[in-house]
């Protein structure tokens, strides 16, 4: 089962997912990426949800891993009973998708469609682990195609030349909004501040925008006030990891600083995503804290003396009012109106 | 001329100045520190020159450098007759007060008073480069006790116990600042946003204060705005480069947006020091764009793709509508007021 034969090939260079392959799930280690090219091989599916806790794959890359890794869970336990399977898998579920807690919900979503699918194969006598690996590969799809239309109506709000500051990695919207943009012949140059402490501005935004063909400049993450003022940005766009239906939106820490700046200095900002069904508010969400350590060094070399404290909130919450639109498939809404997206969309995302 | 004899050791652990003593200046590496203590050894005024355009120290380091170069040029040229000699040290004058391009007026004011220093010295038959150097010292503990005075203005304004939020290394007011905190028995805890891309936020300032048995964390530059929200900050506060009489300031890049989160937080933020007389409005600045790898690089390694841009602009403009007060030796100034300092006050602060 080639990435080809899925229409993926494209993606490669800007998601580089997670793919299940006999008896295992190959992670691309984004930690490292662009530096070398490596993956991480997972023989199991609790490596699998420790690969995600380790951040070795971050934006959509966790959610595509955990149901690649539900697809290794199935070939783990393929020998045992019908009753039996099914008990494996929804321990295999609550493992993968509380391997992260910000992202619980919409990976328990995620998981949950896996054993779904489980079930009807069992039922049709078909193999477990193909189905939920084909059933990701759909997904994936689906969900490409729905990140398509975010950029069409993303781009837009583009000038027909000027300059788009980003914020960490967006992943597969990162390039098909830059896809999109070429073919709308849109003259923009890309900011990218770097993202400290795994730097996935500068590794990842930065490094894909370069290879598609744009001019990208990477700042270090106390310039981006700085760079609005003196380079003229015109729009602040980002993905985001939760969007929640009250308009509050989680996005990789830094992302609020960057929208309070970008109030202050009258450019917009657009989030791009789906709204999150499940998340009614901002306060079903909790912020994950990582190692401080990550802080307090830099790829291991130790930034200040022992004994200092580091603080690490992977995320933070830009309030809708620093927001100007919520980017989806759909249009361009108001975060303030959310629930409208759901009142109009019953299609599952995921 | 040992430092103690001169009433600055205590200093040492928090400023490291540069040091003039027999045909040659030392400076402390700040580049480094604290991973290693190890200095440059400058054996011409070029070299001091060159040392300031490096980086090798920062904040007021760079003052005390010049003035201690000019006792090392004057040593060069004392075999010249006076007026060669005279010559010889505006020429060194010129070139270490242009050795960084935004601090050039308050440079040209140090090594101008070196010169005069320096004829009395001629006239009065007087070793010259002794007499420079003794003048810079004298100005250093004559700017010391005007740092310490500053201290006291700015302590009042934390709270018994809380939080305070610096920008990079304020050097000798961030030594005095927690002296004096703890003179007045002030529970206060430390947070260092590290200050890309030379961490002088993490090496410096988060080191000094942990030295001096603070309780300080470490965060990445894109997190202040959020730490605020979580951790309830008090106060921001950091030095200046350059306060301007119109009521802009010049730091480190990153001042301003924390400022703009801090004003966005309702964070009074205070900036120390003495107001530039020479610099009537923000106009007369001119900000410093320094090497770009050092964005797309960290100690070395690179962090993007060979290809991709980075822009450097060492230090941004805070203007006056996001400063609560600046903090000088006379006490706390509105940034709409700054011309009274001058007009109270008509001693020469270096």
């Amino acid at each position: 089962m080639r990435r080809e034969d899925h229409g993926l090939a494209f993606m490669l260079q800007f998601e580089n997912v997670a793919w299940y392959e006999s008896g295992s799930v190959k992670i691309l280690d984004r930690r490292i990426y662009p530096t070398r090219i490596e993956f991480v091989t997972c023989k199991t599916h609790q490596e699998v949800a420790q690969a995600i806790a380790d951040m070795v794959t971050q934006s959509a890359g966790p959610y595509t891993a955990a149901s690649m890794g539900m697809a290794l869970a199935a070939d783990e336990c393929k020998k045992l009973n019908k009753e039996q399977q099914v008990n494996y898998l929804k321990e295999a579920a609550y493992r993968l998708s509380h391997a992260r807690p910000t992202t619980v919900n919409r990976m328990t979503l995620i998981v949950n469609n896996c054993i779904d699918i489980a079930v009807k194969a069992m039922e049709a006598g078909k193999a477990v682990d193909e189905a939920i690996f084909l059933h990701t590969v759909e997904s994936m799809n689906r969900r490409y195609s729905k990140i398509e239309e975010v950029a069409h109506h993303l781009v837009p709000m583009f000038p027909s030349k000027g300059n788009v500051m980003t914020q960490c990695f967006g992943e597969t919207i990162v390039g098909m909004m830059l896809r999109v943009a070429k073919e709308k012949k849109k003259d923009i140059k890309l900011f990218c501040p770097e993202t400290r402490p795994y730097l996935q501005g500068a590794r990842l935004t930065a490094s894909v925008g370069h290879d598609m063909g744009y001019d990208v400049t990477v700042i270090t993450d106390n310039m981006p006030a700085f760079t609005m003022k003196t380079k003229g940005i015109d729009v602040f766009t980002s993905a985001a990891d939760s969007i929640c239906l009250d308009g509050h939106i989680v996005n990789k820490v830094g992302t609020m600083q960057i929208a309070i700046a970008a109030h202050y200095f009258d450019v917009p900002y657009f989030v791009t995503g789906i709204p999150d069904e499940a998340l009614q508010s901002i306060d079903q969400v909790k912020i994950e804290e990582r190692n401080p350590d990550e802080v307090t060094e830099f790829r291991g070399i130790k930034t200040t003396l022992e004994g200092v404290k580091g603080y690490y909130p992977a995320f933070d919450i830009t309030p809708p009012k620093l927001i100007s639109g919520v980017v989806t498939d759909r249009g361009i809404y108001s975060p303030y109106d959310l629930k409208r997206y759901y009142e109009e969309n019953t299609e599952n995302y995921w």
